[in-house]
């Protein structure tokens, strides 16, 4: 073992591989990123998701700064995470935080412009929560009785309706990670719902394809494949 | 990309998402913990084992000293590294070494609390063990002999069988890691070991429960759908 | 929380599990990586793979190392970075990146060492390709021509083809990858690719059984599985 520690300055790339530095300025940053089909503010939520699900803090440094910088608001970007706390697990929400609260503080950015822990929620639709509550239980049955109640009473009648993240942006942080940690029931459910909330088939697909760069390609094709069908079905 | 290195300190929550830290302290800690379907001690284990899955430092040096206050002795902490370096990786081994290296150094816990590389064994139920082999053998064939062998040698007839981590306990962090990671048919495996080993169905499904949070929702409802399944032909 | 942060120096394993400390010493060190169906600069090359895919720096940083004294060539290193970029995410790339550029300097490798931006492609052959190209077509279907584009141009036309690492050992440490995030759709695809750049049954066995040690034994079962299905089919 060398004596090397887990304190990792961002390394230069150009000093180890001139190749992924070329490809970083040519492939992602002079063509991926200028690809207008979704924003560069989508982007910026789907990387952070992408980055936050990986847990990778040097790059999430990066990419919170930029998604500030492209019109993410710092209460977007505190509900992003607390969203993602319980779809990519605690620990990666608790790093998140330690990261974005050093960018934060770079940025002078102070509590006021953070969501309060209590928010107006929105209006729940009680056919589509009804629907969802019987399919859980079907999937999971009696003896997941507590899992099945955390997920109505803290995800779907709580998270899901705090108004401090449009339904729409949030569903395109879930969708990312869920893409990211190749989960492939889990991505139908949210394909759908991110179309229900707003999002096209082409904006979709564009997302998958961005990802393939920031959580490498084979979870990309995965989510492609599964996305094929779930476009298809919706068509009927 | 900014300056920021990967020394990160702990975060203080409040200071980006007054949300998170509310469900933190209403959801996880005042609701969840308090649950007493399976002990403070086995949600710590539970915790340890999905955070050394998962590779993440800062939450990993909190949960070993809180595992430690529930209970879980030093020399149990150093045997479910040594379970999860075969089961999740050598390098997430090494990664809670270095994390409960510092715990234990903060607590004085010095090396005759740990337990000796040579243990007493346990004795080995041969019919059972015959079984698995055979399994092993028919799922990977003859062109895997050497891996077949290892699991044999290294993990069945060693492993499994060291005194110093009940086999309950060692079935427990073991589902955990693979409940976090995501592997279906490894989890069927290990869901009935550990209800061998002693649990009952209620416990293994409120360690799944558990697993939601630290390792996100989706991995956790699909853990739920093979459990019920392997509880269903347990039945039979 | 403790005062923990995740500056994290290499623990002595000794001092935490003397267990884990003897596994690694006899069965890894002492066994594994001396049995000669594969070379240590193979072993090497899948090792780093798999930490790169872990994004674990500090192990990474270790076998950075031992590669470079396995025969490994700083170019090569540099080489596997950039293609597991695209395999395993950009934030491993870079995190590896940071990694490599601590070991290189203190081994006085200078950018001379490095492969550049652009080198020589080797040929690609016509008949392969458009099979690959037809494959993928069938499977995302028209609305991933963005995510089908890139893979034949930035992926297969050119990044497949750099002359700075060998076919055969870009097989290698990509299949090494995928092993490791359990990920097979593609183990199959790239086992084999990498038989057809010249890698034998045999050592794609020895491969999937010394990854079981660093990346877990659930993916190394589930490769071995696969893989075997795989061997049948090349037989016919």
């Amino acid at each position: 073992m060398t004596a090397t520690t887990q304190k990792i300055e961002p390394g230069d790339t150009m000093a180890v591989s001139p190749a992924l530095a070329q490809y970083t300025r040519e492939t992602i940053l002079g063509d991926l990123w200028k690809r207008d089909i979704i924003t560069p503010r989508d982007r910026s939520l789907v990387t952070v998701a992408a980055l936050i699900q990986r847990s990778q803090p040097i790059e999430l440094a990066h990419h919170v700064a930029l998604a500030l910088d492209n019109g993410v608001k710092p209460s977007e970007i505190s509900e992003a995470i607390t969203q993602l706390a319980f779809y990519s697990g605690w620990g990666n929400g608790t790093t998140a935080v330690a990261v974005a609260q050093q960018v934060f503080a770079e940025r002078g950015i102070v509590e006021d412009q953070l969501a309060p822990a209590s928010v107006e929620l929105l209006e729940q639709d009680a056919t589509v929560e009804a629907n969802r509550v019987a399919a859980v239980e079907g999937m999971v049955g009696p003896a997941f009785g507590a899992l099945a109640d955390y997920t109505t009473s803290v995800l779907f009648a709580d998270l899901w309706l705090r108004s401090t993240l449009s339904p729409r942006d949030r569903s395109l942080v879930t969708m990312s990670a869920l893409i990211t940690a190749n989960l492939p029931a889990q991505i139908v459910f949210h394909i759908n719902k991110a179309m229900e909330n707003g999002m096209t088939e082409e904006q979709v697909a564009e997302v998958i394809t961005h990802i393939a760069f920031y959580a490498g390609w084979p979870n990309a094709m995965n989510a492609a494949v599964v996305a094929k069908d779930a476009f298809a079905k919706r068509k009927g």
